[in-house]
């Protein structure tokens, strides 16, 4: 009986990652949507298999690096080598190639930082893709904005989204949504993997979301003289004390807390809770995804002492937030179901009103991130 | 005495080139500033060479390939690759690793569009990069725009930039510079590589130019259908019916011929040029930096036929600019040197006024065109 419940998970393993060695690749691969202008490869098929392609003629070991798994390819009589992956999840996914021991970003590809670098992206087409899509609606801005922080004596630098109409509507103020990255990534994720643009175009045009600006700033903020970019943050205090009040002086915002909120995902999650509940006068919304403050633990919270108590008064907390929002993706790995699990039965059992989102078949990725935004921001400053 | 000749034009060019075989290295490499965050290679030297460095313990040859040269790297008992270069000149150089016959980008830097790719690039230190520093003065703000092309059937993208106190002069309108890359680059290149926002910033702090927009659009426009770059641009079309109107009328410009100028490098310059002079009710100001129309001749100009007589009315063109300005590295490769002095003797020769910049020392490079915004900047709109 065990056996056979292990040859069917295992089939249905097999199945489900493709192993090539028992399933036909179906020939029908496209270039990949985030290509190089007039590169062929990278390319993606109907099964989400991602297949790269680079000419190494003196090379004796290539091979795709993707989703933890090392792929490798084969050399044709011209040395072009070419291989393709198991299935991979809808969505974004960063990738390199390794050249006989060399890790690379592939040159066919634009370039994101992630993985504390910058390096290759490969999009899956995901069939719920028409919500990012570049279509034909107003656009707003994306602007870059180079500031100098006092607190960590740095330059630092942020992205501000100016929704369709700023421009024309010069008395009309807007609520702001401060939206953060995750570890190992930075102040450029949210507009580039996370099309934040291109979502609140499409939610906006369709009244769906109010027009409203979104600050991506840099999650990684020491004090001056620290080197290691894992020295104690201050970036609860260059937000608070720099970012906000910079960005209601130069934009037009509105800056009361009821037309403010604060979101995350991964390590931008933890640390916008932790700043949403310190400043409680600043934010009447949260959204945090695929993440919470008691990551990595997945153990039962003490409401009492967790974060200070800051969850301690369940009428305080549900005063404080219009929307309290965690959002996760249902094929995420360990340990982020478990603490975002035991997050949330800290809150049923406090009483504290939530909305909660998962998004089906994603993992700790970009695609789970898209949607919580898209499933957030309509829920903001109505 | 042809010998000898030969002997000390060798010689010239060998302490020109600094052959590695002949000089010792000077051992004060430090790393580029566009290397990735934490990232120690590249490096450079106060020679100036370029001294990178990459992982690859599998590999037979690895090699930099920077300036038309490949450098071999030698390998260390660990499997990490290590070389240098001869001395760059001054300024920003595209280049890529060859690992085992693989041009990749090497992992270190930070990626640039340019070269018709997005890859690696390099700064050597320039001793005047004080002007394109990020420095303590108000800060405009560099914005991405999505905008669907009628004329193309495809969405383009620009980039403009809008100086400090933009947001806050709701009724001051501002004149605006169109400037324009050089072929096998795109929309990123005059913010990223070009330092545009930089120079603005520092130029309008202190006092030496006025307050303007910069609007940098892609280059590349073909009709519906075409599928090569190399078809027939349609660019002054989407420039001219498309861009402009639209930024007139999302931006507070000031839209009158004396408030706009328009500006390329190389292919950008040719454009331009071309464009200035068809639409002389638009233009009051040009810049050419690196190029002119009779590009790639470097034959004498019959001012009666070239661009179908456009330069055969001096009187009419010096009306028609209040500054038309020319520049040009002083080691430009063939045939922009001949390209350029052969439109000047024509001007020369028509009595048509202009100002002529020579940068020193640098090639068909972006230090070039940096210094060239630099000098034209401050003309505009006096």
């Amino acid at each position: 009986m065990k056996k056979q419940i292990l040859f069917w998970s295992m089939m249905s393993w097999m199945v489900s990652v493709g192993l090539p060695s028992f399933a036909q690749t179906v020939e029908d691969f496209k270039p990949s949507e985030v290509n190089q202008p007039g590169k062929l490869y990278p390319q993606v098929n109907s099964e989400r298999k991602v297949r790269v392609q680079i000419s190494a003629p003196e090379a004796k070991v290539v091979q795709l690096d993707l989703g933890g798994v090392k792929y490798d390819l084969t050399k044709d009589e011209k040395g072009v080598w070419t291989g393709e992956s198991a299935p991979q999840q809808e969505g974004f996914h960063y990738y390199q190639l390794n050249v006989d021991g060399a890790a690379v970003p592939d040159p066919g590809t634009i370039y994101f930082y992630g993985a504390g670098r910058w390096g290759s992206g490969i999009e899956v087409p995901a069939h719920d893709a028409d919500f990012y899509a570049l279509k034909d609606v107003p656009h707003g801005l994306l602007s870059e904005m180079n500031y100098y922080s006092n607190l960590t004596k740095a330059w630092r630098r942020c992205f501000v989204y100016t929704p369709a109409g700023y421009g024309d509507n010069k008395d009309k103020r807007y609520p702001v949504l401060y939206l953060q990255h995750g570890s190992f990534e930075d102040e450029t994720g949210w507009g580039r993997q996370g099309k934040t643009n291109l979502i609140l175009d499409n939610l906006i045009a369709a009244g769906k979301a109010v027009p409203m600006l979104v600050v991506m700033d840099n999650g990684y903020a020491t004090k001056p003289g620290e080197k290691s970019p894992f020295a104690a943050s201050i970036f609860e205090e260059v937000l608070m004390n720099e970012v906000i009040p910079m960005i209601d002086a130069k934009f037009r915002t509105l800056s009361g807390r009821e037309d403010r909120a604060i979101a995350g995902l991964s390590m931008g999650a933890n640390q916008t809770m932790h700043i949403a509940m310190n400043n409680p006068g600043h934010f009447a919304y949260y959204g945090g995804f695929s993440g919470t403050s008691n990551y990595p633990s997945t153990e039962p919270l003490d409401a009492t002492t967790f974060l200070n108590g800051k969850f301690k008064d369940a009428k305080a907390v549900n005063a404080q937030f219009k929307v309290f929002f965690l959002g996760l993706g249902t094929a995420e790995p360990h340990p982020f179901p478990g603490v975002v699990k035991a997050f949330r039965q800290m809150m049923d059992k406090q009483g504290i009103k939530y909305v909660y989102y998962e998004s089906p078949d994603t993992a700790h990725e970009w695609l789970t991130w898209r949607r919580a935004l898209n499933e957030f921001a309509p829920l903001l400053f109505k």
